[in-house]
């Protein structure tokens, strides 16, 4: 890397799996100058014509050996096939060639990136957007996706400074708010405050639409629930791998918040109104000091 | 009422609580030429001048005796002011003096009419609208509030069925979709899809707001959270009384939830990923029929 951290220009950036993420990625990183040529390597063909008619890609990659002449490989595939990626970019970095990646769980990946790429795991810097959403595709990019938002690294103890410093600025130069944690911390923090959710909102809906008379329950259902189930519009095999990455951590949130149901319910049972109204206090005064920023 | 139902015509409507929902309600009807003036009366002399000085009001009420030259009156308190509301109302009503509400329950609603109105709750004909949110106060009203939202009328056996056109009709002018139903389908229903995700978003927040460590586990929550949580936002009393007056029908759909979660955490244990996908994309499918309309 020749040019300086602060003002990144990387001549070739390679994006494996060209969808929301990715695409937003080559977007960004284009809009802000830090990217010459960005090409893009994916399972669907149509995708990536799709991508390049968009202008999100410069070029479409004809292999792995694609990586070569990158000087960063954003993998953006599902969580599920990052291992097999990574293997199949393995031997064809090139000297100076950097990886990082999108997926929602971190301890998974930095296994999987250790067993996939060996001594050149050091040149891994794991990441997590936390942005994105129920879209998917080339066509839901946007090149202010990450603006503002969280991007969560979870760097390797091998990993040299210079490359973690060219990982963050590629991030930084999107426009993300960083932060640098172990990825067990982040996995843990994602599993109360991403995973969890998902799974209580598709538990809800599926509860739901599983009764017979589900018609006339969801016809009273409104705004209130189309916010709280939102996420139950992500994509299942994303999250399926997402829950089964994260299975003790999830689980042990999940068992955190059934006792904390078990303790609403009592206090409802009980007709105990003033403790009620001193958990719907305490919750909603704590999520107005997140959303006011006292936790950044 | 001589207007006919289609176009009915209310010259003087008192709203009792002239906040988000009855100021909208009074916004709503003179905006569609239903009602040529609006009459408030509540707790807070602020309030109220703030909704006159906004065009929401013609006139502030000087008490419950304004209902007498009102063909309809809104009770639009919090639910656990209704009882109370329509016991000061009762001795004042005049000879054409119709009354609806707003509440989140109905069988406690109808069962406070009853008391507090005795034979004159035939003039009384209870109704939910499926909107509103986390803001409050006149300065939230606005015209277009009910527009193609439902509104959910649970009739009393003596409505006399001009007393429920009226009352549907003045509903029907806001823009809404009107549906009817018994109070116990209505709260059956509403303990589902509003209660119970209302209680679930309020107890995540609150769970791991207690933490020793909220502050790192809340930097990570993104806009996943932030929609899951925003009922969250919704006010403590409001929401202890709802709690409490559907307290054994909440209770019934907690424990079903509780249930469900069981299943959800034995198959995320197990390592069941087939369980998992199935469960979120039947959630996912589910939620896309609601929002296509599937269940109007």
């Amino acid at each position: 890397m020749s040019a300086p951290a602060a003002a990144p220009r990387f001549a070739r950036v390679l994006v494996v799996g060209v969808g929301l993420i990715g695409g937003s990625f080559a977007l960004a990183l284009k809009a802000a100058g830090a990217c010459r040529e960005a090409i893009g390597l994916g399972r669907s063909r149509t995708n990536l014509e799709d991508a390049r008619a968009r202008g999100i890609l410069d070029a479409i990659a004809e292999g792995p050996a694609a990586a070569r002449a990158a000087e960063l490989v954003l993998v953006a595939t599902p969580v599920g096939a990052i291992e097999a990626t990574l293997a199949a970019l393995a031997p064809h970095l090139g000297p100076r060639t950097l990886l990082t990646d999108a997926g929602s769980t971190k301890r998974d990946v930095v296994a999987a990136a250790r067993r996939a790429l060996g001594a050149a795991a050091a040149r891994f810097v794991p990441a997590h957007p936390l942005a994105g959403g129920e879209q998917s595709g080339a066509a839901a990019a946007r090149a202010d996706l990450f603006r503002g938002r969280r991007v969560v690294l979870t760097p390797l103890d091998e990993n040299p400074p210079e490359a973690l410093a060219a990982v963050e600025a590629a991030w930084g130069a999107c426009g993300a708010r960083l932060a640098r944690m172990s990825a067990q911390a982040h996995d843990e923090a994602l599993a109360a405050v991403s995973h969890l959710p998902h799974l209580l909102a598709y538990a809800l809906v599926h509860e739901i639409a599983a009764r017979p008379d589900a018609a006339r329950l969801f016809a009273c259902a409104a705004g209130g629930f189309r916010d709280f189930t939102r996420i139950a519009a992500s994509h299942p095999i994303m999250w399926r791998d997402i829950c089964l990455a994260n299975r003790d951590l999830l689980g042990a949130e999940l068992a955190r918040y059934q006792a904390a149901l078990a303790r609403v319910r009592a206090a409802l049972e009980a007709g105990d109104g003033a403790a009620l109204e001193r958990l719907f206090a305490e919750a909603r005064a704590a999520r107005a000091r997140w959303l006011a920023g006292a936790y950044e």
